[in-house]
């Protein structure tokens, strides 16, 4: 691939989409090209399957079922979107992707290893060169999403299931040190920005 | 589990339902409490994950998604009707499964193992205890389907396609020959029929 895979993760909550603007402003006024994109990011197939996923009509939706349907649409999008990005050697941002699956359906919804194995399938070997994992525990980013207005299905589950995420997430750190930049979100917005700067810098060499 | 969990599986053609109705009968005749089902089985969520994929609007489905569609539509199909009745000691009976996945996707559509691997994810452990196979050549498999009418997207591809999946049912039963038997569809219906019920008797000792 040329171009570069970037993914910002995090609970709700913790100044992600703050940060990818950030970085998103920083890479253009620097002249590179970027993709920006979240899941179902616009592709009619993936909204369709998140239509299915979030209808309330479908409330017996098995945990099993929704794993793979969120993994078909992230198959979707990989191959229509991402994949294509890469290959023209654009910078391609993504809020979210298979570490939110592992965290929120693995971890939180205690799936287990088998949200890896159904992801690993999914993304067809496309996996972000480097992870910004912006962490906040589990009451300090309820509570930012609470003043932000109304919460919705997810957000509203209750504390437990949001701090077995926040575990899932500081596994996931663990596993993967080469790939995953762990920072603590509750830390100033320019500052934090100063430090996804620098690793970008010296990730890719720009 | 306290049931047992039949399938059958075979290229269109191959005479599976004449040889369900035909064994259902014969169970039924023996006292034994049944459960029939084929994807999606009448499963709303399961339905409508099917609309999806034969929708003509959604023609730009990835392969891959595809894959991961059908295989919710089973995961769904497993926890809510599979599992159960097995649960109960019922015999299930199921018109095609995971070999079919595996024979029309995997070889058919050349995705390779990874349809193995998401279904493996899908059936969580459900897993039939016994599969016949009833095999014809592609060539006399779509004779027989056109006499039946109308053919639909999947059995109007070509030739070369029905030939993948052939040597996919293959591959299958020489890897799997503790489960799959394999039978030869172009014998007499009751010569097919008296081999099946001679491995069911033996299989379950009933």
């Amino acid at each position: 691939m040329k171009g570069w895979f970037v993914t910002f993760e995090g609970p709700d909550g913790s100044g992600k989409s703050t940060q990818i603007q950030l970085l998103r402003e920083y890479l253009t006024a620097e002249g590179q090209e970027i993709l920006f994109t979240r899941e179902p990011g616009g592709n009619p197939v993936s909204e369709k399957i998140r239509g299915l996923i979030l209808d309330r009509e479908n409330e017996d939706i098995q945990p099993l079922t929704e794993a793979l349907l969120y993994a078909a649409s992230r198959a979707q999008i990989v191959a229509q979107v991402i994949r294509p990005a890469l290959e023209e050697g654009k910078i391609v941002i993504c809020d979210r992707y298979v570490d939110s699956s592992i965290a929120y359906q693995g971890y939180g919804r205690e799936l287990g290893d088998v949200v890896e194995q159904i992801n690993e399938a999914a993304v067809d070997g496309i996996m972000p060169d480097l992870t910004f994992l912006l962490m906040v525990d589990p009451e300090t980013g309820r509570s930012r999403v609470c003043r932000g207005g109304e919460m919705d299905r997810l957000e509203a589950e209750c504390l437990d299931y949001h701090y077995k995420v926040y575990e899932g997430y500081q596994a996931l750190a663990k596993r993967y040190p080469e790939r995953i930049v762990l920072l603590d979100g509750t830390r100033p917005v320019e500052e934090i920005h100063r430090d996804i700067i620098g690793k970008v810098r010296e990730h890719f060499g720009l």
